[in-house]
Formats: C-alpha cells, structure tokens, sequence
C-alpha cells in the first residue's frame, strides 16, 4: 500500500466496542494510519436506518465508540475521525447516485438481502434501509477512498459503489469519482463467547472493551469449549472449542499454545487452567486499552471535540468532491 | 388565507414554460405573493430523476424558467425563488424521512404508479424515481409550507408529505414538522393545442411564452377544432373544440364569447374568424409578457442572480428547519 491510499472506514454508533472489533478492524486502523490517509466515520445517520426509533441510543454511543478508538491508539492527528450527520455532502451524492441505480439493482444485493431476511422486515422494509447501499457509496467516494476494509459479507457493497463510480463517470464523461477495493482482514470474524455466532453486543455474547476485569474473567470461565469434555483425565477436543480459538489470535507464545494444545487432546489438562490462561493473555492486551479508555471517559466533551475537529476536515475534502461532481452534472450556477 | 401561510411551489427546469403554466399556476403565484410567504423552487435536482443523462438541458433551461417567473410577473421582492441543487437541507432531510416509509407504501403511491408506467421503467425504476415523494416531502416539510398548489394527480404526494409529517412528530415526540394542504387551482390542466393531452412541451402540442406573436398565430391555426365543420355555412360543434375551451378561459369578453358560441352551433361562422379572435385574446395577454420576457433574457447573469439571492433566504429557513429536525432526533453534538 502507498502513501496515496485512502481510507474510508467506520463504525455504527450503536454500542461500545469489542474484541471483536478490535481484531477486526481496529488494531488494523492502528497499523493503517502510519502509512495511508485514514478516514474513519462514526455512522450515526446509518445506525439510524435500522434504529430510528432509538435516536437516544445511538446519540449515547458516539462518544462511547471515539473512547474505544482513542484507547485502541487511533491517532486524531494521523487519522480523521468524523460524524456522518454533519457532512451534508454524503446525503447530497446519495440523491444523485440514486438516478443510477434501479430498483431491481439494489433488490439483488446479496448483503441486504441477507439483513432484509434477518431484520424480518419483509415486505415492511423502509426505503432508507433500501437505499443504505447507495448512502455506502456516497462515503466512499466522497473521500475517493481507494481501500476499504469490509467483512466478506459486505464485499457486495463495495460492487455496488463501483458500479455506481463507473456509471457516473460514464455518463457524465468525467473521472471525478474513484473505483473502491474492499480489503477483508485477516479476522475479520472472532466468534463470540458462547460459541454459536459471531461476537455482537446485541447478542449479549461480546467481550468489551470496556469490561473490567473481573467481567472479563466471568466471561471467560462461561466460554464454551467442548461439551463433552467432563473430567480432567479425559481427552478434549479443540475443534469448536471457543477458548482454543482465542489462543489461536490471542496467545502471544505459540509453543506454550501447541503445547496446550497437545496437552488438551491427549487429557490431564482441565478447562479451568487453560481459561486462566487465556484470561491472563487477553488482559495483557485489554488491561491497557481499559485504563485509557477509563482516563478518555472522564472528559467526553474533549472527545467529542475530536470528531468535531475531524468533522471540520471531513467537510473540506467532501465539499471538494462535492463540488466535482455537481460540475460533471452542470449543476454550477 | 391568512398572512401566515408559507406556500412552496416549483417547477422542473426542463423546458421553458407555456400557456399551460400560466393559467394553471404562474397568475396563481402572482396574486398569492401578496397576501402569503411564497418559495418557488427551480427543481433541478428532481429534474434530474428523470433526465440524468441529459444534465445540460436542464442546465440551460433554469435561467429559462426564472425569465418565464418574472415575465409573469413574480416578484422576487414578494417571491424566494431559489434553486433546489443548492439547498443542502433538502437531501439531509430525505436521508431521514426514508427511514419512516416503508418500499410497499411508495409502491403503492398512485401518482407514482402511473408515472413509472408512463415512463416505462417496468422493472428498471431509478431508486431516485421512486424516492422522489419522500425529497418532495422534504422539500415541502424544509419550508414549514401549509398550502402546496399541485395537480389533482399529486395530491398523494401532499399524502405522503403528511404521512412523513405525522409519523416523524410522533416517533419524535416533537411537532416541527407541518402538515401541508394541497391546493388544485382552477384551472390545472389546459389542453394542448392538438386537443389530444394536456398542455406539454415534450408533446409538442404547446403554445409557449417566448413564441413570437407570428408562432403564436400560426399555432392557433392549427389548432384542433370540430373535424366535422367543412363548410362555414355547416353547424359546428363546441364540445371538445379546443378553440372554445381556450376562449372560454382566455375570451375577456364573455357576451361575446358567448355569442360566437351561438352562432358557430346554428353555423355560418368559419373556423378563420373564429381563430383570429382568439389569437387577439390570446396576444393581449401574452405580447406584453413577451416583451417583459425578452427584456429580462438580455441579462442571464442578472436573471440567475435573483434565484442565487433567494437561494440564500431558502438556506436560512432551511438549515432553521433542519436543525429542529436533528435536535429532535438527539443528532446534536
């Protein structure tokens, strides 16, 4: 990646984050942020389209969720931090790409045909939800961001931003808009600590980062390893077993993790000492982001004032592109 | 109508304006500009919905149309007449009623339904299309407008309006936001001079406000009568003669009118005569708007410089708007 890469990323407002999150995405905004320009918006208007009825829930979070970039060592001064419902520009470019898109375009886009059927929205699905999509392709090349990073879920919205960055261009004759690389991380999906799904605050399955840690350590002991696994002296099977899993990502000596590993298999070796040590090696990486992020929470309006400071340069370089393309539309007056 | 009442009104910019336009709303706005707080908004970014792929004719015919709006006599002192591209409230404000109406209930908006079947689209809707009752919502909703002029076709889009209205102050808790009333004037639809349809200029069937006073005569030549009416000394029929539906809207002199009615039904009176008249009827009104018209196109930069004045006052009362609407929804940092 050159030092011309740009970008775009963020987060819904709609819970504080997890360690999910933090090997998914925010350790590699950390490493991102010395080498590219970095964008990251906090997607208060997007959490909106599925929590419009919470409008509190979502303001709350905000300053929650720029504690837990903060803490996690995204940088204010390497990257942008923004609000989305400040930057007039998103909504403006939305209305314009939805001319080139149909109807029956969006309806075919496997991501929000997967949520549709998991909201349970069926024929009840409100038109912002619809046009999410679309609203993804305004963020994007608003900043002409080239890399976003996505789950493999949502590489289908990086398509759709592209095929509307091609018809403008086209039909406008202009260059004005840039073509997006979704970039899947490495974990992009850390399962959450009761084995059965991905980790999600709403599925009440999630290590947070704001966690102390004694929660931290009745989470782990809760964690599901191998059902089967009674005493002791019997073998245990690491397939499937969350905590194994953890030690994969998290242990940070692989031969002590083999070792255990083998140990496990083999039997002699009890769920409770091998959580302990998983719960050692996570609060060596949590301890830290947890006493940050305790010192960021005593000044919420200094955080706030990040984002607004962002915000600030987030509009410049929007209205910039803004500016771009209403010309290629000879909406100049 | 009292003082207080805020009309918003507009037109697409995608062709100059006709005789249809006049009788059916421009005289309107003349006489409503003195009692009510008018805005008219040139709908560029809504005449993009359906002619993306022609932005240059749209373009070229705003100043088109705010020449027509003064010719008529829309005072600008009395009168905000702005330009839609440059009101960023508008689209922020669409972002958010879209989340309060579900695709099902677009769908089923009649005016939208037989403009799509109209247009064509079948499956292949722009989303723009179909979203563009909820931007007129929020164009009407920016201006706190109550009395909204519209075809009795559009009157479900003042429903929609409503329904946006009532289902945002509720799930808000708040009531910033005004229920509108939709006006259909008198005289909403005139027909095109080929008596097929209403008065339009992709028809071609339309007497604009630039024509010459020669086009003029020439049009109300051609213009449909009673097909049955060969010979002067023959009866003719009045029904669905376009000729007797103009001057019974544009005859000054209703005896009269009413005399040539009498005597074109017993017959021995031509079509010519009949003709002539209308066209003295139809030049008293049109030449001096002709002449107020050529005057004001001399100066386009001036001419859009009025729309870029009242764009100004629209963005006040606007962003005024807008930021009630995000207060209520908690969207204040």
């Amino acid at each position: 990646m050159s030092k011309k890469d740009i970008i775009l990323t963020g987060d819904r407002p709609t819970g504080s984050m997890h360690l999910g999150h933090l090997v998914g995405s925010m350790l590699n905004r950390v490493k991102l942020q010395e080498t590219c320009e970095q964008y990251v918006m906090i997607a208060d208007v997007q959490a909106l389209t599925d929590n419009f009825e919470q409008p509190e829930k979502v303001h709350a979070n905000v300053v929650e969720v720029i504690c837990d970039y903060l803490a996690v060592g995204i940088d204010p001064q390497k990257t942008t931090i923004f609000l989305q419902s400040m930057i007039p520009a998103i909504p403006e470019l939305t209305m314009y790409y939805m001319n080139l898109v149909t109807l029956a375009r969006v309806q075919r886009n496997p991501t929000l045909k997967t949520e549709i059927k998991q909201k349970g929205f069926g024929q009840n699905i409100p038109v912002g939800f619809l046009v999410y999509p679309i609203n993804q392709a305004a963020d994007i090349t608003a900043f002409k961001a080239n890399l976003v990073p996505v789950g493999a879920d949502q590489l289908p919205i990086i398509e759709q931003t592209n095929e509307v960055v091609r018809s403008f261009n086209r039909i406008y004759k202009t260059n004005v808009l840039v073509e997006a690389k979704g970039v899947v991380p490495k974990c992009a999906r850390l399962s959450g600590i009761d084995g059965k799904a991905k980790m999600s605050k709403s599925l009440n399955n999630d290590i947070s980062l704001k966690d102390s840690a004694d929660e931290l350590a009745k989470k782990v002991r809760n964690m599901y390893t191998d059902p089967n696994h009674l005493r002791v002296e019997d073998p245990g099977k690491i397939e499937g077993n969350i905590v194994f899993e953890y030690l994969d990502i998290f242990g940070s000596d692989k031969n002590k993790v083999a070792e255990l590993k083998e140990q496990y298999q083999k039997g002699g070796l009890g769920d409770v000492k091998v959580k302990n040590y998983l719960v050692e090696q996570l609060d060596a990486l949590l301890a830290p982001i947890r006493k940050k992020r305790a010192e960021f929470a005593k000044d919420p309006a200094q955080v706030l004032q990040i984002a607004l400071d962002g915000t600030r340069v987030a509009n410049e370089v929007t209205q910039a592109t803004l500016a771009e393309v209403k010309a290629a539309m000879h909406l100049v007056y």
